[in-house]
């Protein structure tokens, strides 16, 4: 929308009155009280307000413009497909030639041992997806009992009801009486969130996975059906897998016949510096899913990603009993599917990946120059260019400043400077997730932003 | 994408290896079995697949393309905000100025009572914010424990697992573990489906009400969060309320302390041909959810629509605990909420409210003339442009057909002819539900073609 300074303040008004904004402070935001801005434009990693100021974004909105901003291919190809064919359903067999082309580019893309994706529209949906054929999958199998559905405290897998169970934030759980029943929650896998000071990494990791079996030993190992994961945790701390954890988790939930569903929202489609974060970390899924990266957030688009093992349970069933009656009416939506094949194809074409993956490197190094002798830096953490640098008030002897009391004094300073990074929630952890075509120049300013703000605000 | 004949047959087996379709035989479908076929553009009331065949479209796709298809209005608007700022979020009161100017759109259609509106992508999961603001309503006021949701048998409400938990069609629970516990299910409001012969409609009535109060009664009144129901109920029959009906369960719920969500994903905007079913049936509901009209389905957009009663509890909860933790990345997405202006704009200067109501009382008239005398023909129904014609072995005695039996043939029949109806699930029932523009002599030749498929399938 072009910006018109005659209808600032009609805006403001219509904003404070009328539009519940998600994941935000809403009595401040209905008086008028607000951090937030309209944003109005963008190019490569830069937006633009209706004011005019411009701010180098560091998280790529919510980790997910992973082409960019202002990308003319695609928003070319979401303006042809919206003129050509701008809706038909796919129920029943029906479809449209985006979503048939865009199914094949995912599935050229996903670990091997994958067979088909459902398309639904947000990460929230595609992890509720799953769930359900989690479930469906173990009815068919005659094991109708495996319900429960194992996560990890601090995870982040969306925010609806079931989704929000999964998720293991308690600021996403209180006051909404989640997680519903039989959603339940491991240790997070983080040695600085070790429960002993003096435990070391191999110790640790023996720890979580004694938790995981003891777990699911209590509950019956027949009563579950699932265990999610974000291959690298996201908004939870943006925090990478000890080494080894999941080839050993894989083991504990094969034993007990027990599916995996890698939640890679995130990490699908490069962040990590590999297409999928399962293939980066060795996961072998029975169900992916994607979303953010899928389209560069131009249009809304999820993915459940199915494995061989699962579909062919679900075909068996489906010439037993029809219909597989699961399906939203914007599933496979033509826009989005266009809009997913001009991202994938940019993905290729500017070799987003291998940059995340070369960028990222330089960005952690230069970090660690700049940030790593600083005395409340305890640890400076991730894969490509999901980043993060976690503060404590002595992390030598694991002192925590209290929850956000320190980050988001950080990220404001870093605003003012005009660089965007987020305080990530329930921690003091200070979160980078860029578009995946940052260059290092750009991450020089973050690093150098950072620096300073840092300085203002700790010393 | 424009139609190469070349690659029709890769097309073909991508579809068949690759894309798990929604609500879809998908045993078939791998098999290369499928009655579907690939959409490739559309007019008006019209669609055309990649084969060049033409289809009047009597059910709008899923009810949802109401503006009809070709609309380059909505299309210009999509392609003009995809290039301006395809994409930042709304968290933390940051915002965007087309979702901002909907917000105030939908505002001052929405019935007087209606305060703001969250934004998501699909039906599903703004029912599923509805019920999870009902918790948070109930959780501030001091009543945890108001949990239970009561929905009607053959609703249908979404096919996520609370918006599937919530929809009363057994099909939509069989094999999936639905519903889940805590989602209750009150008879269809459906005098055709009255437990007794002899009962009249006011008794009927009588009948509803009292099994709706003491299914409060038993559960404990205390326990039940909110009702949900559809104003006219949709996929499960296209069925009004009736006369009288809503009045009554209004009265129930008040008394009980029991929330009321308006599912309008299908009667929103314009199809009962009044703006609301909530204005059009004299529903005050604490939630409306809406998604299909909004954009006619030309991107993923819905609603929860929140009325000042709950608004003001949520806002003092958030002067209290802070950031209302409920948010979707893909809320309130520009390009989405820019097609849900352009479709606003065009139901007013179309006067496609007007034309629902004028061209539905028409067609339904026709179908009466035409129909209304066959032996088979139970009931010729509905409301505006969704219109039901439902057929049984013998109307005068209740004597059902076996469900799905008849109709699909029916519709197999109308398709061969060159126009779509649409079978609803778990009966034998016909639906219209075409785009708003219809126009009367399309609703002739559907009639017409009604007409000839029934003499070919019942004589």
């Amino acid at each position: 929308m072009t910006l018109d300074p005659r209808l600032n303040d009609d805006l403001a008004a219509w904003d404070a009155a009328h539009f519940l904004h998600p994941t935000t402070h809403i009595a401040n935001h209905a008086k008028g009280v607000v951090a937030g801005r309209i944003v109005t434009g963008g190019e490569g990693c830069t937006i633009v307000d209706r004011d005019g100021n411009r701010f180098l974004d560091g998280f790529a909105a919510l980790y997910c413009v992973n082409a960019g901003y202002g990308r003319p291919e695609i928003a070319d190809a979401i303006a042809k497909q919206a003129h050509e064919l701008a809706f038909f359903h796919s129920f029943g067999g029906h479809g449209n030639e985006p979503a048939i082309r865009l199914a094949k580019m995912v599935m050229d893309r996903a670990p091997a041992h994958m067979s088909r994706v459902f398309f639904g529209l947000s990460g929230s949906d595609a992890n509720e997806t799953n769930v359900k054929l989690a479930w469906h999958y173990h009815i068919l199998r005659g094991e109708p009992q495996r319900r429960k559905i194992i996560s990890r405290w601090r995870a982040y897998h969306g925010s609806g009801i079931v989704s929000g169970s999964m998720t293991g934030l308690p600021g996403y759980h209180a006051r909404m009486g989640l997680p519903l029943p039989g959603f339940l929650h491991t240790h997070t896998a983080h040695h600085l969130r070790r429960p002993q000071d003096d435990m070391d990494e191999a110790a640790y990791l023996d720890w979580l996975i004694a938790e995981l079996e003891q777990m699911i030993e209590t509950e019956g190992p027949d009563t579950i059906a699932a265990f999610a994961g974000e291959p690298a945790m996201g908004t939870g701390g943006i925090i990478p897998p000890p080494p080894g954890y999941w080839a050993r988790v894989q083991e504990v939930l094969d034993r007990h016949g027990i599916l995996l569903i890698a939640d890679e929202v995130v990490t699908g489609f490069g962040r990590t510096g590999s297409m999928f974060g399962s293939d980066h970390f060795g996961l072998r899924p029975d169900f992916i899913t994607v979303a953010k990266g899928l389209t560069s957030a131009y249009a809304p688009l999820s993915g459940s990603i199915i494995s061989k093992r699962v579909m062919d349970v679900l075909l068996t069933g489906s010439e037993e009993h029809g219909l597989l009656a699961h399906g939203f009416t914007y599933s496979a939506h033509p826009v989005c599917a266009a809009a997913g094949i001009a991202t994938l194809d940019l993905v290729d074409s500017q070799g987003l990946v291998a940059n995340a993956g070369h960028v990222g490197t330089y960005f952690k190094e230069a970090l660690h120059e700049a940030l790593g002798g600083h005395p409340n830096v305890a640890e400076i953490r991730g894969e490509g260019l999901m980043l993060a640098v976690e503060f404590m008030a002595d992390p030598g002897k694991r002192e925590w400043f209290a929850p956000m009391t320190v980050v988001p004094k950080i990220t404001a300073a870093m605003l003012a400077r005009g660089v965007i990074a987020r305080p990530l929630p329930e921690g003091n952890i200070l979160g980078f997730a860029p578009p995946l075509c940052l260059t290092t120049a750009e991450a020089d300013r973050m690093v150098a932003t950072l620096t300073d703000a840092v300085t203002e605000v700790l010393g």
